[in-house]
Formats: C-alpha cells, sequence, structure tokens
C-alpha cells in the first residue's frame, strides 16, 4: 500500500544546511522561521489559528530522503557510539521521514505564519499543521530515558573585530545555533578541529575550544551551496 | 511534488468504527490498543523503546480520505456551528490526512507495541513512531482558546440486567468510550436518540438523557460492518 502526500507549503528558515541545526524544536527560540502556505490553499484554512499559541509542524526530511533509513541509529548524544532503534529516536533517517516540530506562533498572516522555535531546513516541504492541545500533549512527568533532559547550551564568543560591529540578527543568529554544538559526535574530542557553517545570508567559521565554548572566527558573505545545502562539515 | 509513504504498520485497537472514539489521544487511558509492526521491518527498529514512557504515533486516517477536505470545518466542540481553518484544527479531514497520537506505553515486544491512550480507529495505517521527549513537547502554558482544556465525561449508566453480569473489560471498553459523548454535535439536544455503536466484540445501543448520562440499554455480538467500519451512526 502506498500513500500519497502533496505539500502544503514550505519551510523558510536561517538554516540553509543540516549542519548547524539545533536538534530539535524549541531550543532556537528567539529564532524566526516561517511556513509560506503552497498556492492551492485558500487562505481561510488557517482562520483560527491566531487563538492558538503553539503549533505542531508535520514536515518532510526532504534531505535525509537520498540516504536511505537503517534500522539502528547512533544518537549525537549517546556519543555516536551506541545503537538505538530508529522508532526510539528522533533521526530524520527514517522510513517515512516525516518531521514532527513544536513551535510557537509569531504572526498569522493569509499565506504566511511566522513562528520560533523551529529546527527545520530552508525549503523543507510542509505536510500539515496543527494546534498544539496541552490538556492532551503536554506530559512533564513522560520519561525518555536516553535522552532525559535538554542538552546544556554552550557559551558563544566572537573575535573582538567580528564583535565590534556585528548585525544584533546575525549574532542571534549564530548564537542561538552554535550554542547546541553542531559537531558530530565522535568529533567531539577534536579539539579546535575547524568547521564552516552556512547560516541565513553569510558563511561562519568556527571551532570549540578545550573548554567547550565555541569560538566563532570568521563570517564572511555567504557562498552558494548546492541545492538543497550541504550536510557535510568541513573541518 | 508527490512524496510517498509507505506504512511501517497498523493499529490495533477496540474501536471498529469512527463514531465512538474519542476526539484526542490520552482520554481513554484505560484501553488498550497495539501497533503491529509490518512484516518488512525488522524487530530491532522498536529497540530502545524500553527506555520511553509515551509515544508518538503518526498516522494516516485512512477512513477519512474518501470524504474529502474542506478549508475551514466545524469542531464538535463549537457546537457544530462555527468555523474554523483545518490546520487550526485536529480535523481528521485533512489536504494530507496525517494523525497525531501521542500515547502511553505499557509494553514492548519485538513485532508489537502496547498502549493506552489510543484514538485509532482499528486498521489504521501507522507511518512512524517516535519517543516523546517532555523538555521539548511538554509545554503547559501554551493555549488554544477554543478548546482550551479536556472534555468532561460523562457519567455512564447500564440497565440492571446489563449490570449484573458484564464482563469488566466489556463495560470499561463501553465506559471509557462513550463518556467522551461520541454524539455529534447537532443532535445533542436531541435528548434520547438513539445510537448503536461497535465497541471491541459488541454492539452497543445507548442514549443519552435529559441529565447527560449516556444510558446503556442492549449490548449484543457484534454484527458484520462494512470494511473499515461505518462512520455513521444509526438513530
Amino acid at each position: 500500500m502506498t500513500l500519497e502526500l502533496e505539500p502544503i507549503g514550505v519551510v523558510r528558515s536561517p538554516w540553509r544546511e543540516k549542519f548547524g541545526i539545533p536538534r530539535q524544536s524549541g531550543l532556537a527560540d528567539a529564532l524566526e522561521s516561517s511556513v509560506e502556505l503552497a498556492e492551492h490553499l485558500p487562505p481561510e484554512s488557517v482562520r483560527g489559528l491566531e487563538q492558538v499559541s503553539h503549533l505542531w509542524i508535520v514536515a518532510w526530511f526532504h534531505e535525509a530522503v537520498a540516504d536511505g533509513w537503517r534500522p539502528t541509529v547512533r544518537p549525537p548524544r549517546l556519543g555516536g557510539s551506541a545503537r538505538l532503534g530508529v522508532f526510539a529516536t528522533r533521526s530524520p533517517h527514517r522510513p517515512n521521514p516525516i518531521a514532527l516540530s513544536l513551535v510557537e506562533l509569531v504572526a498569522v498572516e493569509p499565506r504566511r505564519l511566522l513562528f520560533v522555535g523551529g529546527d527545520l531546513l530552508d525549503g523543507t516541504p510542509v505536510l500539515d499543521l496543527k494546534p498544539y492541545l496541552a490538556w492532551a500533549e503536554s506530559r512533564p512527568q513522560a520519561r525518555c530515558d536516553w535522552a532525559p533532559e535538554a542538552p546544556r547550551p554552550l557559551p558563544v564568543t566572537f573575535t573582538p573585530e567580528l564583535d565590534a560591529d556585528l548585525d544584533d540578527g546575525v549574532r542571534a543568529t549564530i548564537e542561538h545555533s552554535l550554542r547546541w554544538d553542531p559537531r558530530p559526535a565522535h568529533q567531539r574530542d577534536q579539539t579546535g578541529r575547524r568547521y564552516a557553517v552556512a547560516l541565513a545570508d553569510v558563511d561562519v567559521q568556527f571551532h570549540v575550544d578545550a573548554a567547550g565554548t565555541v569560538c566563532v572566527t570568521a563570517i564572511g558573505p555567504r557562498r552558494d551551496l548546492p541545492e538543497g545545502g550541504s550536510s557535510t562539515s568541513r573541518g
């Protein structure tokens, strides 16, 4: 049995490649993204969303599709060595690559929803939107023993030259993305290894020092990326 | 752009037809359902789920597909007259008929997951399973102004003859399904109107009296239902 879906919109976000995206919704709660409704949907299909503070975005991990999936995965949080069944994780590499993100609505426009707390790549196809129902979906006592709490953010610093005249928006985008430590788990013991990442309209170079501080060393105009961005870090 | 999905399993539940299903996950927290994994999935794909207390089931509203969808819907909770945009509601009649249910895991078997709190029709195709992450997905302060709190359960009574020798499992299935008032919103002022519903292995007849009590008047062996159940009440 094959089921067919047609996207109902697309995500616009600061994340141009998978590398650098916070690994769960709600973490980057200072960064704005949006959903642009597809043209075949009438604007009244979002009527009433202004009565809702939090929204589910059901989306399609389009960048993960080509990589396929495996029955077990190694979550970054477990250091990249321990294996869990794919359905016990939130890995994007799944039999059906469906993303589920809980975001906070900022504004409802006729064909566009603005929100914070996203964790979806720019260009992600959106499959569905649903209001969050706290009385049904807020379960503070729920356990996930292998991921019991939010990751701790790292401090993010800039070189004095960069710090001197950094645009507030660019600063926020960099800080609120890189503080969640985008490095692959198996590279975390390679102190000083250099990375480059495309964020919003800039390219950012950084490393993580021995004390666990993210040190941003260069910010430049954005390079061209292949369609959909690149998923690899460049060290 | 058309995206394709293949179900990864199927729901087994007490609900044989849409009529009678609690209108959100978590309400029927005394009734057990299960997901049976599809044969093409190896059992290690659920390894580690025993570390998780609550699970997202992403599923396909297969019974709603034939009815299509409209840009606005009339939620039963609003009395069936006020209209909201489909994306501001949890209606099953959506552009992409994707269901999202939060359930509590009871047991993890190699090819079967047992859970309580389901709200999915027996036979529902399952698209994905994800661990619930309370630190990311529990937002007790979130608002949905048109559905601010859980519905209040109605009392459920049985005739003395039925009450005398009712199996505990059958009683629980009936009580925990019908207490959420399955009547269509526009029939709620038709006190005494009679309904029949198929629940688990029995057919149940009931009405709701003037005081708002669900009165079960007959329980019989299950009739044959058309494939997938019927969605209409029979008054």
